[in-house]
């Protein structure tokens, strides 16, 4: 017994005496920072989360739809009562819904599409049919054309070289796409810049239906009428309002005229289930595909053309719409022009419920609790601001707008944007500034996962671990951080980041709740319990986590943001690029002498009509000196500011602000005014969406874009761009390092 | 004028100076030798070829048919009208076919198997129903049984693994495994190994039908009710007739009982068509399966068991048949007790006109051309041996039963074995004794494709070239060399490489003429000049390139045998093996550790009911110095003797027939007469088909498979047998070499 009492003395002195290290944080104030959020965790309900989504996803919410006001009302109304000053952020913004959807097949088989998804008696929203946006793809053109089909796979630029290969033009042809592979509004842009007159797109059953599992309402997987909505902006050349490019799409805005909006495509499309699909590809004459192009039809999946004619009419209402945004703030007792900004889009295609709803109840809920403690007495040194995004699903509308519209305020006060969207069973993922790795990885150790008991980090570990080959694993052996991802343009972070340079980070899990409900009106209250996130157990986690990254910003002496991390990661990208370009020569030159050594004539079946690849010019030997220059001494300056970082928060108060405006502007560097290459908007010079992949990110883009489509003087000038970069980031954390080393603590 | 003759006489003197070389031929005799080959290219004729196949694939010929019998007669009649001493060698040989096929789903959606292919107007011979052999699948158990179906994907032991993971037993079951991915009776084997009371086998669509290309009559491919038939004996033990193992199944010989015939399957096992297997699959309920399993049905794929039950009831009659091989013999004027044998199998399943008859007028129009030259005056030093074997498709019966029969003959006397089987369109495929592969690659340089107009080794190398990923093509850059394939147990060599020691050669031409006919009714003449060979352009090339290895082989004055490419393809399977042991201790402890480690617990989905791996004991160190030794030793001879080679055709007559006593005898070296554990008929060292894949063969298999199987202890056994078989190689090279220092010339 007293043996007993020995050890729980032992264990309390344990416990007290680690107390635990939080980046940016005294030791005493770390021990304050963690007990508030022990409570944080207790005031989280996933109960509320599913009230809130049995709600918000009621009826279809898109910009414009009664429900969509509703729902920013009741969000707006919430806040208010959680004790954040609230309002409505409103834009108006260019917003087309199909008035005209005719797809059909002509001759000896002719079909005529139904463009239409089934009412399903176990899915009690599926049935709102006259409040539900139609299936179809935003900012298509307008048109009216009939033309022989030619099927292009993923529709991405080397879909086209392969065409060329196999003897097929899609000149004055329409063509259909398969989902997936690039972003969609990549699809009917290239379609457009090789002549195609039109463009349909279907999500093939191999990536998006029963291939993947049992279909809805049996599994969770995309039934053979299920139809994937979605945005065909051009979204890598600018987001947001196409008639308000870098500039809030408020009442009085000026606005380009529509055909001014480059962003808008240039040719009729639209979104097809696979049902739909099946007669068209059937239709199809001309070479068999690679084996690479099939999919999960049970067809011979040809190239085409078809010898009978498609007919694709469509047409638009191209109404301005107003968004309504929710701005709910919290004010900083000490720095309250420092703002911390969170970020989750309300608005849906439908019902929405995985997408945006899941992740918006979990900032909800995030922003209760948060409230709830100061009420109880919590203080938040800097500003807090909640921020619900409408008009997200047409191209990231209203967080773009109102990033557009705000941003001299937000260039001065905003430390970081942490931006959430749909959120499922499994491990999280992150993304987001190298700056906030090591401060994420903190957080990541402090959550714990809700299905095993470990933090989530341990987790993400082991899945990256298992799922890794066998190089990948040696490489990860004992080395638990968790790799942020680079930020392409999939969600709201795009102003925040790429336009104005605001360090931002993008949380969400996932892994164990796929379906295929994404973008139909089967993503509904109905199927998210049933196979995204029953009992929102993970709803919670991502509360805890994004709940941590916000308060412990908030509330941080010196900011955690680590800029050897940056550092690392770029000069990754930097060897990556090097490698990029060596390898782009050695196989130029190795496949010039196979084409001039006539081994593709040689090896080609000549009874298939397969064209020769044409010889490339050679790649050229590119001066990286200037950059490499500036990352050795980025390397330097990074190194010694992150050993002197540790005593940072013995700074005086006035020296702290003075390198915590440093430390959040830092990112601001990273920004050139001029944008990169035939896209001003995009000014960020290390993460942007790819030209020609959409969603995929590309790193230093105004290199690696240059060198993937040889063009050789812009990669050299894009390398002197990113060596001053490199120099007015080095700049920045020298004077930071000059504060540090002149300290009068 | 007067230039233009200078030209002419200097390009006369340029080409006749030019004299082409020859393995094992004195500058003189090689002269004469090419312009015999030139002789016997014109003689050849597609004519004749197509001529014979329309003969031949005329109606259904396989085993005991009347057309079989007919046309072995037709065969030898013609052999004989060319001059060939002819004779029909017959064996009698167990040979099952069905008495009754069923095959049905139980339950609430009741299916009955069709079991039948249809009958095509475009296909004149599809309507032979009374004459064709039923689809099935020879040397199945009889059987009557009824249970819950499991899909085991290729039926491989890796899938029992995944199946093992996810939770599903096949004990007391039904399996349904796709075609593919190994010899067809390892399915039922492994099958049975783990439990399971029948099997069913189907040609899946993604594999084997419309995702491949358009289906027969419109394209090649396998058609939604097309079957293919097929052995499953487990010939990996032993080919050839179940119950005269290691002897020749004369009319007298002494047969094992069926019941200890341990190649016969011990459970019912049917081939379906995917029409019919799409039901089934239908059935199954349980886990999805991992993305690697799927098919190219419109359906999940359910790893099983499935709710209703499947009845599976076979009996066959369990025949003595007699098969009739043709033996044509052309003897040797000098050496006539060295033979060099040639063959191709006569029987197909059905009407079997790519397999095998493309292969058999191919090798008759050889034959009939030779014949023309020796009438014409040709000498042949040494004698041909022409076969056509019946029963190959059953289980290398034929070919397997001769070569028992006349093992003493042959040892003495065989210097080579040089088969065919199906060839089409498309490219050279070579594989056999890598003794074999200077020479070979000699005679591809010799031979022009006829679509190209280059030789068939520079297209082939081509063909190698373009479809190579990034590193091979680096690895072959500038190397044309065609490196022989290693020989399975695909077809008619096996009884004189495997069993007796007889160096191997397999030869043929494709990749430009694939289809779905495999085994089906639809393998028709029909098919095959519309897709497969059109014109017989490759049945005449397949005549050059076999035609001159044997012209070769017969009248070199030392055998064009080159020891040190055995070395050297024999070293690079011990390095393979090294990393094989090595790869296998990392991985073992990479797994180990994470099983240890928790991660696969953690990486898993709770609610998915996914079983942990077991932890593995540890790979030991195994004693490689043996056979490095050995190695080193080979390697030194081997050079020596090549570099003395050349000088060989300066031997006298009778130390040159003792070198090529010795060249011929030295793949007799490689012979173990113990066998291979568990396999005792299988004795060859080098080559083996994989115990559990089958046709896919397995260099230095004693070894190989220990390793695989983990059986430390055999496989340090097999290493020190495999070194005293490369020390007994060596000491035969070393008694050549002892011949060409001690020349008297």
């Amino acid at each position: 017994m007293r043996y007993f009492k020995l050890v729980l003395l032992f264990l309390f002195i344990t416990t007290t005496s680690i107390a635990q290290k939080l980046m940016g944080f005294t030791d005493a104030m770390a021990v304050k920072q963690v007990d508030w959020e022990k409570q944080f965790d207790g005031q989280l309900s996933a109960k509320n989360q599913d009230t809130w989504m049995q709600f918000l996803t009621s009826h279809p919410h898109h910009i414009g739809s009664p429900q969509g006001k509703i729902n920013a009302d009741y969000m707006a109304g919430l806040f208010k009562s959680w004790g954040f000053q609230t309002e409505l952020a409103e834009y108006n913004v260019l917003f087309p819904t199909p008035k005209t959807r005719l797809l059909e097949l002509l001759g000896s088989k002719p079909y005529k599409a139904k463009l239409e998804e089934s009412i399903l008696k176990e899915d009690k929203t599926s049935g709102q049919k006259a409040e539900q946006l139609p299936s179809y793809n935003a900012y298509s053109a307008d048109g009216d054309v009939t033309a022989e089909l030619v099927f292009v796979n993923r529709g991405i630029p080397a879909d086209y070289d392969e065409l060329e290969r196999m003897g097929v033009s899609v000149k004055g042809k329409i063509v259909i796409a398969k989902y997936g592979g690039s972003w969609r509004g990549i699809k009917p842009k290239v379609a457009a810049e090789h002549g195609a007159i039109g463009c349909i797109i279907y999500s093939d059953p191999e990536d998006d239906g029963y291939a993947q599992g049992d279909v809805y309402p049996e599994g969770a997987f995309r039934p053979k009428d299920g139809v994937q909505r979605g945005s065909v902006m051009d979204m890598p050349v600018y987001p947001g309002d196409p008639l308000t490019p870098g500039v809030g799409a408020t009442k009085d805005a000026k606005r380009l005229n529509r055909n001014e909006a480059i962003t808008l495509m240039k040719i009729p499309v639209l979104p097809i289930s696979y049902e739909d699909a099946l007669p068209l590809l059937q239709s199809l004459k001309g070479p068999v595909v690679p084996a690479a192009w099939r999919g999960g039809l049970p067809i011979t999946y040809h190239a085409g053309p078809s010898l009978d004619k498609v007919h694709l009419k469509l047409q638009f209402n191209w109404d301005i719409k107003t968004l309504y945004n929710v701005i709910a703030k919290l004010p900083g007792s000490e720095l309250p022009d420092e703002w911390i900004i969170r970020g989750n889009h309300h608005d849906g295609w439908v019902n929405g419920a995985a997408d945006p709803i899941s992740g918006m109840v979990a900032e909800m809920d995030e922003a209760r609790a948060i409230g709830e403690l100061v009420k109880k007495g919590f203080k938040l040194k800097r500003t807090l601001v909640y921020c619900a995004w409408d008009g997200e699903e047409q191209g990231l509308l209203g967080s773009t707008e109102w990033a557009e519209d705000h941003q001299e305020e937000l260039r001065k006060k905003a430390v970081a944007y942490v931006n959430t969207d749909g959120n499922s069973r499994g491990f999280i993922g992150a993304a987001g500034s190298h700056t906030l790795e090591p401060f994420f990885n903190e957080i990541a150790n402090d959550v714990i996962d809700p299905q095993t008991g470990v933090s989530i980090k341990e987790r993400k570990y082991a899945s990256v671990f298992v799922s890794a080959d066998k190089a990948g694993r040696t490489k990860l052996m004992g080395n638990k951080n968790i790799k942020l991802g680079a930020l392409g343009a999939g969600s709201d972070w795009s102003g925040f980041l790429k336009f104005l340079g605001i360090a931002s980070l993008n949380l969400g899990f996932g892994g164990e709740g796929s379906g295929g409900e994404y973008h139909s009106i089967y993503d509904s209250y109905d199927h998210f319990v049933k196979f995204k996130d029953p009992g929102f157990q993970y709803g919670v986690a991502l509360s805890k986590t994004a709940g941590r990254v916000m308060m412990r910003m908030a509330n941080a002496e010196v900011l955690p943001i680590d800029v050897n991390s940056m550092y690392k990661t770029v000069n990754e990208y930097v060897t990556e690029l090097k490698t990029l370009l060596e390898t782009s020569r050695t196989e130029t030159e190795q496949e010039n002498k196979m084409i001039q050594d006539k081994l593709y004539d040689l090896a080609k079946d000549p009874k298939k009509g397969i064209q020769t690849p044409k010889t490339k010019e050679a790649v050229p030997f590119l001066n990286f000196s200037g950059l490499e220059n500036a990352m050795m001494q980025l390397k330097t300056s990074t190194e010694e500011f992150q050993k002197l970082y540790g005593n940072s928060t013995q700074l005086s108060a006035d020296k702290q602000k003075e390198l915590n405006e440093i430390l959040f502007k830092v990112e601001r560097s990273l920004i050139n005014e001029k944008g990169l290459p035939r896209r001003s908007w995009y000014k960020h010079q290390i993460y942007a969406p790819g030209y020609y992949t959409g969603y995929g990110v590309k790193t230093l883009p105004g290199i690696r874009e240059a060198i993937e489509e040889r063009n050789w003087k812009e990669a050299q000038e894009n390398i002197e761009i990113v060596s001053r970069t490199m120099e007015a980031y080095t700049s920045q954390v020298q004077q930071a390092i000059n504060l540090l080393i002149k300290k009068p603590f």
